[in-house]
């Protein structure tokens, strides 16, 4: 594979007296022979160890290269054949949790993934607090940066603990088969060659640290703190950031454990950070003849709109009625938030994190968690009781609500409909789970930000003089993409109501464009490249942007048309209720929402 | 100037709504409006300085780049127009003597040159004494390591204080010009300025610690040790090194305090160091027409023949008689070494160092020397006494005493000839300095010297095909070229009996080398040319080398016809004397020396 480090077993020849080359030409040669066509540098450390390593080593080296950007540099020497050993990282740089996943480089396989909270949270959940922290204090700033690195490395560590732990486990096994073995020494040797770095009796060899090259993808204030640059001016107008661009930087000088480089996805602007640049490596949306619409939807959403001929892109606040914090009983989606609603005969059902999969706990009209009776029901574990809802459950209540009618085309509560609408504090709300109420004003904020979602992607689209079915693949990235229902979604009108199977959930695509950037070199090209297309639209200079959202704040939205399935779903649910809401216009609608 | 480092001055635009490109790009762009074409890395560093520092400097900036071999490296920024303060380090890393050069890369301006003992003297004024010390012991070598980075650092320290005390006299100066122009507030305010790095009040800036780039010219056992690495290999058989092309090493990796890359010499062998690669770019001997021959005659002899067509190298223990040590009186060119003789009317003067040029002092035959007489003469400071001799003065005296005929064609002592020539020890010698004499056996080994110098010549241009007189300039480098007396070194045979102004004193061309290239990259692809073209002749290898160096055991050569000048100066020196020796033809001579 060509990625971001190498790893080449030499054999070298010795030098005779006719062949009186430097050891360093000898390597460099023998690289040149085995193909490596750019320049390779090795710096001061390398030419230290070269003697007497590789006399011992009988001139039988493996020699990692990591790339700098231009050229290669060497940047370990190890005695024998150790290209079977060679790892890579990819970061994705979440401000809220840091993702690491360990990448075998020789056949591209993931090793291993696993996930830790950004340290930063220790200065505020939102990022604008833990810019603030350390706003113009470059003590406090170095702070900030450390926890980041802290962060990394702490994925690292943990990477390497389980590493460790699979590494005595078969250690383990291998001194029981080697019991039975004994006559194959072949066998035996191979295994404790290849369960070197776990025997108990040396230093345990890190894996981690053992890697060359890391690739980090995160948003443009991620990036700042990481590197240590004060973050302010994201948020600050002009938006002119201090650093969009710093590709290749030696891991030491960021105080990443690693031997090489630590590459960091550019950004394209304040808003649209190296998180989406590496998006778009995943997806290739950038190399598609169809159009595709790319969607991150976080505190931010963040929009790409393209295929291979043109990439438009923007920013705007789409998704913080998502979060925890604005929605009244909203949690971010961890033990105990409601993350799937469905109401079946007047009753929500409601799955809790932690819960297994498809177990729901109904909410009946009045009666409280019918968890007593969970529990003795087949003596089934304990069921996780509800602690509020996050984007998924949120999306699905509201989809279902609308569905059943007991919400209207606005949004408002219909209290007729259930005698699960209460009022408290002054406010009409649906209690959804056991002393967790969904209130009026839950809702509309989250219109708020569907619309802004859906408005944004509109505007989007016409600015590349197409209608929204043009496009024929819409990606959602990030945990959102992940845990919503698209059928909820569309009901309530912020995915597009399109074919399912073009609505693609894209995962954690930054992580993912992180690790293809660390198997194929050749996608640093294809960076540049979107980033040269790449316009930008300031949707604050959209003149009709607000016009556009207030269209946009029904549901699903106020041109039904826009969304056959989900009238047709409606009329479905109605006729089975045998409760069928005529719905005849959308010039009714408009009257409706014009309030 | 295309040198090794650059300064630019920058008057950024500051970012606007319309204008919110990253200060990075900012920068980045303004430097490719400014002519920068080649790649410009921006490290994490540099990133991290930006804010608040370009903002403060209300987008005036001056920016220093680095080249690092492939790119250009930002290794400052500094508020304001700070071009005029653009300072680089050329540095000859010699065995004994650490030089090191300021340059004022604006003007190209030698600002200041110093020197210092190299500290790995400590373990043996002999390289294979330092190389024997730290063998196979990482510790040792580190401490090596260290010393000779100490001494380079020790000249940088000498720079920074001889600057400053200059600073410190002209701001003195500036003081009562001041005083006397108070009115001029323009005038005073500029010598503030350019004064600001010597004032009292303020931490006084380094001036070395400001340079960007230096470059380091040396053999190649004193770049192994200024990197780390074992130089056991430059004298082990095959001569097999370990690093040969250290190129540009960040300057923190070698523990060098300057702001950017430290670039090496490559050598072209063990033997043939990056002292005379530099030395080819100084005297440009690769770009001539003509045939040059390039001799470096230290403790070994260096050697280059060619022009722009061929290039043939080689280096053989050429000079050790030169050397403190190997004569029973040698020393070193310091206070109280001779090292110009003369023989007149029967008296050998000799200038002892630390006197005054042309300041001889006398050795009658039997007598003291005259120093009380000096002291009473005109009340002379009191001479400095002669404690030895150095190698120029030796090849005077060889040459005197060959040119007087007290000693003959073989070098052998003509007793009857002066009254000086004593017996000593058993051994024929001359008093050359009160209690200072200069034996047979001292000849003898000098004689060996220059022939193994001769015959290292004559082999390489037969090698190349040509005659002796087909050289048509041949540069002498380092001390020696300083020193020695052509006409003598002529007389002995050392030199060819060429055009005297074709004999070139290439002074430290080490050094003059590594300034060049600091002020011009473009050498860079002559040093690849250079090594490209060089091909090394193994002296051992050459079989007739013994029989043509016992032929060149002569004074000046078995072959006289090679020496007409010589042959015409013995003969004048003969008639003046009124003492004619005949010498018929070179049959004769041979038979001579045929003992």
């Amino acid at each position: 594979m060509e990625g971001l480090s190498k790893k080449i077993y030499l054999e070298l020849s010795a030098p005779t007296e006719e062949d009186s080359r430097s050891d360093q030409q000898r390597i460099l040669e023998a690289l040149s022979a085995e193909g490596i066509e750019e320049q390779v540098h090795m710096p001061v450390h390398i030419l230290r160890m070269i003697y007497p390593l590789v006399e011992n080593a009988k001139w039988k080296i493996t020699v990692s290269l990591g790339w700098n950007g231009e050229n290669w540099e060497i940047l370990d020497i190890e005695a024998g054949n150790q290209t079977g050993h060679h790892y890579g990282l990819a970061v994705d740089l979440g401000s809220t949790t840091v993702v690491a996943r360990l990448l075998d480089c020789v056949s591209g396989r993931v090793v291993k993934e696993v996930s830790c909270f950004n340290r930063q949270i220790q200065w505020g959940t939102d990022i604008l607090s833990r810019i603030f922290y350390c706003k113009d204090n470059p003590r406090k700033l170095e702070e900030v940066r450390q926890a980041t690195v802290d962060s990394i490395v702490e994925c690292m560590d943990k990477l390497d603990a389980q590493w460790l732990d699979e590494c005595r486990a078969k250690e383990a096994d291998r001194k029981v088969q080697r019991k039975t073995e004994e006559c194959d020494n072949t066998e035996v040797d191979g295994a404790r060659r290849g369960g070197a770095s776990c025997r108990e009796d040396s230093d345990a060899e890190s894996i981690t640290r053992s890697c060359v090259s890391m690739v980090v993808a995160g948003n443009t204030t991620m990036i700042h703190f990481l590197l240590g640059m004060d973050a302010f001016c994201v948020f600050y107008t002009p938006h002119a950031v201090h650093g969009d661009r710093p590709g290749f930087q030696p891991a030491k000088d960021l105080g990443i454990p690693i031997k090489g480089y630590v590459y960091c996805y550019p950004s394209k602007s304040n808003y649209l950070g190296g998180d989406i640049i590496s998006g778009m490596i995943d997806t290739e949306l950038y190399k598609k003849e169809e159009i595709s619409v790319f969607f991150d939807i976080g505190t931010n959403g963040e929009l790409v709109i393209g295929n291979k001929e043109f990439l438009l892109c923007g920013a705007g606040a789409a998704g913080p009625a998502l979060e925890g914090g604005v929605v009244s009983t909203g949690m971010r989606a961890d033990t105990g938030a409601v993350d799937e609603v469905k109401i079946r005969d007047g009753k929500i059902l409601v799955h809790v994190i932690g819960n297994e999969d498809g177990e729901f706990q109904k909410m009946d009209s009045g009666n409280k968690s019918d968890k007593q009776e969970a529990l003795k029901n087949g003596g089934k574990p304990l069921q996780i009781e509800a602690k509020g809802i996050c984007g998924s459950g949120i999306i699905d209540l509201i989809a279902e609500l609308f569905l059943e009618g007991w919400i209207d085309i606005r949004g408002k509560f219909s209290p007729e409909k259930s005698p699960l609408i209460q009022k408290k504090e002054g406010q009409w709300c649906v209690e959804y789970a056991p002393g967790l109420h969904f209130y009026q004003k839950d809702i509309d904020e989250f219109i708020r930000t569907k619309s802004a979602a859906h408005t944004m992607v509109e505007i989007m689209l016409r600015e590349s003089g197409l209608e929204l079915d043009q496009a024929e693949r819409f990606y959602v990235a990030g945990a959102f993409g992940k845990h919503v229902s698209k059928e909820s979604a569309i009901t309530i009108g912020m995915y597009p109501d399109m074919d399912r199977d073009h609505i693609i959930n894209a995962g954690n695509s930054s992580l993912e464009g992180a690790a293809k950037l660390l198997l194929n070199r050749a996608l640093l090209k294809d960076i540049d490249q979107i980033l040269e297309e790449m316009v930008y639209i300031q949707f604050a200079e959209v003149e009709d942007f607000l016009e556009l959202m207030v269209a946009a704040q029904a549901l699903p939205h106020t041109d039904f048309q826009r969304y056959p399935t989900v009238m047709k779903k409606i009329q479905e649910r109605q006729a089975k209720k045998e409760n069928v809401i005529s719905i005849k216009n959308d010039i009714n609608v408009k009257k409706i929402i014009n309030y």
